[in-house]
């Protein structure tokens, strides 16, 4: 027969802490906690098997688990000295469900399970507490009736409150002063009586025997068994079946559940209860971190009617000195002490425990890995690898890659006040504050005035790029996470919320009506109306919206935070690259601990004011040697952005992307600039709008752009080739290596790789003559598209390497427009149909089979090929590890997140080591 | 040492008919020719083998060559007694290249070599012909300079031409009256005399002289190696080189080279040259079909200077009586009529053959399989298998199953004078004649009253149906092969030429200007102007666009076409479906031989006058009871459609797609239109903008649609699920049965199909409880994305069936939008970077592994699922190989492809049986 029942208890367990899976995590640690000789009430976990067979055979209990049960507690009765059922020395038990991951708001729990109302007369004899007992007969009522017995809460409630009401007016209490919950902290619990309570105990029963038709159960073993299989069921309640979706835990897991004498916090006060970390969650010190209060239940610490102590002394002197724990109850916290450090040093970790001391005894009553700030979790790690307790690889695992971004960029002041607005998608990490500007041109204007300002669009276009860069922070009405604005700002590590739809902008009055909604996000509360000039505040890291000027907090990259890069680097085996179009953003991502440049995008450099005049001439040429003449102006531009980039990164590789948008893109669209631009170049407005219609794609996404361009206008790419080597030739003249690597976009076939590097020899030919000197350069391609994968082992004929652009095979392997997902996308991540946002984290299921098979490919024709990652997934931690599987060479992101890369790469190659589970997935 | 040098002649050949690889088309039949007993001067081939190892050596011979052509040539010199080079009995060869695959327009020839001054006195001493050795001389000297030599064939024209004139003015004709082109036929080559072309033949002499710096060859040999060297070097000529990659031809087949002796069709009254056909190429009508003149040399029939006669009695008498070959020449004609009857019997095809008549003896220079038309083929297979000729599976991969799109459409008469305006896409084939009108409004206005339109729009959008329903055909400046107008003229089977960029059209002064440019295409000739109102006619099968009415020709399905159609039935293994949204397009298809339908779109639906108002009136619509209220109202509507449908189909499968396109599509976009709109619907101008600028998608093909609106607005979904199944009930209460099957579009994910199965379930209890009676339907889903493909081991789980979406599976596999594509689709098809255009065949290469990755995966899951495809490329012959291949289930085309894909599906089965080369790829 299996084994159902794990007993701990007495010095020893039958399970232990890697039983997790069997045993949940609030069972495993305390059989763990028991067999290190740390004092806890005795009991048993029934297992998550026991879970699994309940609901194979119909809601119904495997057969031999009720003898199990019973020889469970038995053994607790024998330890205890106790009786359950007994009413000369009662033994009480609480009953709690605890599956494998932590799932807070389904946990069931019945406590004070054994009470009728001869246990409850034989207990108040014995403990002499009348009121005690009363208090805790009429909690078990309450909660077995809610959670086994599914009558709500509220109609034991409604009954407590005219209680209340009775005692309050008894006492001479103005109660038509106080709502509900005022009464509460007027009048607490602990003001009413035994009598008051026994009395809601007859009620309580009379509430049931309406709701059930049927007597409250007076059978301990009865109420037992009623308990187990509510904790069971609840495993399939909706509310828990909607946490597992959303957090992707397997329906088949099923939850233990823990049956574990009562001991009990609020016999008077040698008795207390408290919770406690071993180090402070919010900054990482290593200071034992607490709250305590003297005669209470654990829940009384949580629920906030009592305002709890602190537990050391230290801590309570700087605000209510005397009433630590340390000082009440010495004994006891020198106990809790002796424990706390145990379970750091036996767990490795910070713990977050449970304590109660009843009668001046302590027990523990939980144990788990404690949750904590970015801050407090690189702080900890490092000391803790400081101080011998853990590896430093164990240091680098304990810290969630995606949770630095907090670290690396400022915030807004958490404790100022806010006036929220509303509500966008935080598509950029960081806090801006400025005025409001509706047009680029204002933002840079502002900004030459050494004024603040925040961009404010419907939607950013490339045309917005130096007005993004002058503004503090950008916020956009439409788009998603990687939408054109989300994208740039990212890119710069500047701070932005797109996609807030509750804006609705109007340009012609310059201004922009906010749609307030009330909390629960549906019911319009107030419309503001916000001008040109008015100042607000924008959170990347939220996406919400505020008005006025919130104070920020910059970024305190700690020598902890050094520190913890450091060993990442050591053991990491990717390469981080970033994306960096400019010298200034090269050199920043050096700073950051770039290893070279993943993703050059040419077309950025062409947007500038001195270069688009000339890049509107070329596409609206109608001649080669007009487009050439046009061309020609814009090389010793491009040839200048290389020279620097190439300095900037002094021997590290570029990888440079040869022009990638269709050409309507550097068309003006709007009437005011198509008037402007057909005066500067001489032409008539229809000519200028026919050339848009002409250019117009129904779906540019899929069109006339990357290598096709090329094809189509080889003077393009030949200017952009011999820029490129020109600039190489000119920064190796000068004595610093240039490594380029030229990278032909959205390649469907190894002919378009072919004809492309045909050009490309001819350049460098040309070039190098010319020169007399020659440069290394590889040639490659993007792969973004599922053809390209699919045809990787023809590509990778000519390409010598592959770079992943995610973002669009993402877009085209799914039949997404990332410009246009948002208007579903989240309802499908709601419902489950996508785990998370598939351009937020690679979707590994799908479009990683592409990638996958193109490195298969790819290395089967050319093993020594190289493979990287550009798209936005570079910086993501989950795709990170996704990238290290599959052997790619190098991730690379925007510069912001190359310390997030850094270290979720680290990560990756520890995990690939050893299957060490990672701090992400905590 | 290998074999290069192959001989023929004398009853006996080293080769054979199967050997054309190696001795290229001509070579292998001369050899075959010769094997059957069959007069063919003798001679000599050297095989492609030659031409790979001249290209491998530099363009040298291999060693041995030049010995084994001594041999050759000394065993032809053997059987006919005369000598190579010898004066007093001279031996003359013609040299021909021969390749693999006929390649007209690279074939260079070099005829009468051997010639010398010395030889010419000795062939006219010993023939008495000095005129015709003269005449023999300069054309040789002609051919070998051009070909050999590469001096210009105009230098030596230009001094024909002055001969000519002189001899013309001797003659008293007045030249002046008469340009170059038409003197040539006021004084043909006959009308000179052997003087003239003597002294041709030393002008001609001088010309090479001057050109080339050297005399013009003398040694026969050294005339022969630079003849055998000049055809090898065409193989690498830039004409060969792209007519290679238009055909796909690989360069490394490499041409063979046939040395044969010369006869002379031109030695006088008895001699005659000719070309015919075994049966009528054009009617293929079993009857004997040629044309012959006599006194001439081959090239005379082709050149068009003399008008050829005909070969029979019978067909001369119904022209030119009395000028027949049958007549003039009865015994060379009754030797005729035997190698004919025989080459028939032996290579039992239709044959197309070239004889000469050298002093009244026959002898054949070519024989090959014919080209006909597309009626020829059906008449010849058909009846050769009745014959007993050929077998009937034989019969059915004689016809090129695209070729069929001729018979089954009207044509433009071929006879009818034509004023050409412009060229676009053959978009849907047929011919049409109207007036032009530039509205669907127009269109319907002037069907009503009976008149004939032609739909001309910049492009067209679904708001246009029912104008193109109302034209007799369309005609658009802007889209491609599978644009709107595209797609749904062939699902019409209505003709329709798109994307004409020759077009300008102006809707507001209803003009459009046609840029008419020369032959080259390159240089406008004029342009010209026409309004609404005048006549132009349009042919579908050429994408031409001509002014005028033009008389059409009506399709005529002869009885054997039906025979042909019943013959591919009995052997075809993949069934035939067809795409039909209406009862009527429904019934045509089943004319067609249609076996269900494989795709109704239910969008098209929505476009009636008298249902588009619902439908916005359910896209405007802010709650979900408006919502509901609309879709109330078109429930009606779609009920009456299925009813008809299954009622049409009659117990075949009907595939029903569920809404696809995003909900903008159905709004208005013009200014009138919103208008309209806004008045009907009571709402304002702004607000309907506003929803249209909400519902506005930057790529609407990746945009909010398929199975994603339904996920949005299950209600829509709803109606759609209720009237399928309301209409199944009604049919079968009619005891007519039905077989929906319910098609989700555009999914993803498994969850999305579950999502909607739940949906589709709760409707289908509903709906049968009502009902008292249950229907079976099939549930499934299309795969028309990457991630459906990849994940159709999932997929699988809930959709019993597959449907390849592969147009969308194209556009997103490839990031090709086929609105867009239209701009360098073209010119990546000539650049040889598709080898088609793939959105008319399937890019089996990589489109295909997506294919035939889910078709294993959906198996893998659940064995019997049913596999089928319905995008364009369902009537696409190439592509239904490939769907054999992978072992689809069915195709679905467009009612008027149904032919094309019941004759390609017999060809795919009988190839996948026994390997036979089909007539597609002839």
């Amino acid at each position: 027969m299996s084994k159902y029942v794990y007993f701990f208890g007495g010095g020893k367990a039958d399970g232990k802490a890697e039983d997790k899976n069997l045993l949940g995590g609030k069972g495993a640690n305390l059989a763990e906690m028991v067999n290190i000789g740390i004092p806890v009430p005795p009991g048993f976990t029934l297992s998550t098997e026991v879970c699994t067979e309940f609901f194979k055979e119909g809601r119904k209990f495997p057969a031999g688990l009720e003898a199990q049960v019973n020889e469970a507690l038995a053994r607790v009765e024998g330890l205890l000295g106790k009786k359950f059922g007994d009413p000369s020395n009662p033994l009480l038990f609480s009953v709690r469900s605890g599956a494998r991951a932590s799932m807070p708001g389904m946990m069931d729990t019945v406590l004070n399970l054994g009470l009728n109302d001869e246990i409850a007369a034989g207990l108040a004899k014995k403990t002499g507490n009348d009121r005690f007992v009363w208090d805790a007969y009429r909690r078990f009522i309450t909660m077995y009736s809610d959670i086994v017995l599914e009558v709500k809460k509220e109609h034991f409630e409604e009954e407590l409150e005219a209680v209340r009401r009775e005692v309050a007016q008894r006492k001479g209490i103005d109660i038509g002063k106080y709502n509900k919950e005022e009464l509460k902290t007027v009048l607490p619990d602990s003001e009413l009586g035994a009598e008051d309570f026994r009395k809601l105990v007859g009620v309580f029963k009379g509430i049931v025997q309406k709701h059930v038709g049927k007597p409250f159960p007076t059978d301990p073993r009865q109420q037992l068994w009623g308990a187990i299989g509510a904790v069971f069921g609840s495993w399939n309640n909706n509310r828990a079946k909607a946490y597992r979706k959303m957090y992707d835990i397997p329906e088949s897991w099923g939850t233990a559940c823990n049956v574990q004498s009562m001991v009990f916090g609020n016999l008077g006060d040698t008795s207390a209860t408290g919770v406690a970390f071993t180090r402070d969650p919010s900054t990482g010190e290593n200071v034992f971190y607490g709250e305590w209060l003297p005669n209470a239940q654990g829940e009384d610490v949580v629920a906030g009617i009592r305002t709890p102590f602190n537990v050391t002394k230290e801590a309570a002197a700087k605000s209510h000195p005397g009433t630590s724990l340390e000082e009440k109850m010495p004994k006891a916290f020198g106990v809790l002490r002796d424990i706390y450090l145990k379970l750091e040093k036996h767990y490795r970790d910070m713990m977050d425990i449970e304590f109660t001391i009843e009668d001046g005894t302590l027990y523990m009553l939980q144990c788990r890995v404690g949750k904590r700030t970015a801050a407090a979790a690189v702080r900890m790690a490092v000391e803790m690898a400081d101080e011998g307790l853990i590896t430093k690889q164990e240091a680098v695992m304990r810290v969630d890659p995606a949770s630095l971004d907090q670290l690396l960029h400022p915030t807004l002041d958490p404790k100022a006040a806010k006036k929220f607005l509303a509500k966008g998608l935080p598509a950029s990490p960081g806090a801006a504050v400025g005025v409001v500007v509706f047009s680029a041109h204002d933002a840079e204007k502002l900004a030459a005035a050494g004024k603040k300002a925040i961009l404010v669009r419907i939607e950013t276009s490339p045309e917005d790029i130096k007005g993004m860069e002058a503004a503090q922070g950008i916020l956009t009405a439409r788009g998603g996470m990687t939408s054109h604005a989300a994208v740039v700002a990212r890119g710069m590590g500047k701070c932005c919320v797109a996609g807030c739809s509750a804006l609705s902008i109007d340009y012609a009055t310059q201004t922009m009506v906010v749609t307030v909604y009330d909390d629960s996000g549906k019911k319009v509360v107030e419309q503001a109306s916000v001008k040109a000039g008015e100042w607000i505040s924008i959170d990347g890291n939220t996406g919400k919206l505020y008005l006025g000027a919130i104070p920020t907090v910059d970024a305190q990259l700690s020598g902890n935070f050094g520190k913890l890069m450091t060993w990442a680097d050591e053991v990491r085996v990717l390469k981080v690259r970033t994306n960096a179009d400019t010298p200034h953003d090269a050199a920043k991502a050096r700073e950051f601990g770039a290893e070279g440049i993943g993703l050059c995008r040419t077309e950025h450099m062409f947007f500038g004011p001195d270069r688009i005049a000339a890049v509107r001439e070329m596409i609206l040429s109608s001649t080669v040697e007009q487009r050439k003449k046009a061309l020609d102006k814009l090389l010793p531009f491009q040839r200048e952005d290389f020279i620097g980039i190439f300095k900037a990164m002094a021997g590290l590789p570029v990888t440079i992307r040869t022009l990638d948008p269709p050409l309507h893109e550097f068309l003006p669209t709007q009437a005011e600039h198509i008037k402007a631009l057909a005066k500067e170049l001489g032409v008539t407005i229809e000519d200028l709008e026919r050339k848009n219609a002409e250019l117009h794609e129904a779906n540019p996404m899929l069109g006339h752009r990357g290598v096709r361009l090329a094809i189509s206008w080889q003077e393009i790419a030949v200017m952009q080739f011999r820029a490129i080597l020109e600039a190489a030739v000119e920064v190796e003249k000068q004595g610093v290596k240039a490594k380029p690597e030229v990278m032909i976009p959205f390649s469907l076939t190894k002919r378009e790789l072919d004809i492309m590097k045909g050009v490309f020899d001819k350049v460098a030919e040309e070039v190098f003559a010319k020169a007399g000197r020659k440069i290394d350069v590889l040639y490659g391609t993007m792969i973004e598209l599922p053809r390209a994968a699919l045809m990787a082992h023809e590509l990778a004929k000519t390409a010598q390497f592959f770079s992943f652009g995610t973002n669009d095979l993402t877009q085209t392997t799914c039949g997404l427009s990332r410009d246009d997902a948002g208007k579903f996308l989240p309802e499908y991540v709601a419902q489950g149909i996508f785990p998370k946002d598939p351009f937020q984290s690679l979707d590994t299921e799908g479009v990683g089979q592409l990638v996958e098979m193109a490195c298969q490919k790819g290395r089967a024709t050319r093993p020594d090929i190289k493979l990287g990652i550009c798209g936005e997934h570079g910086g993501d931690p989950a795709s990170i590890h996704f990238c290290q599987k599959v052997g790619l060479a190098y991730v690379s992101c925007s510069p912001f997140r190359v310390p997030i890369a850094r270290l979720a790469a680290a990560q990756a190659a520890i995990a690939a080591k050893s299957q060490m589970k990672v701090a992400s997935t905590h």
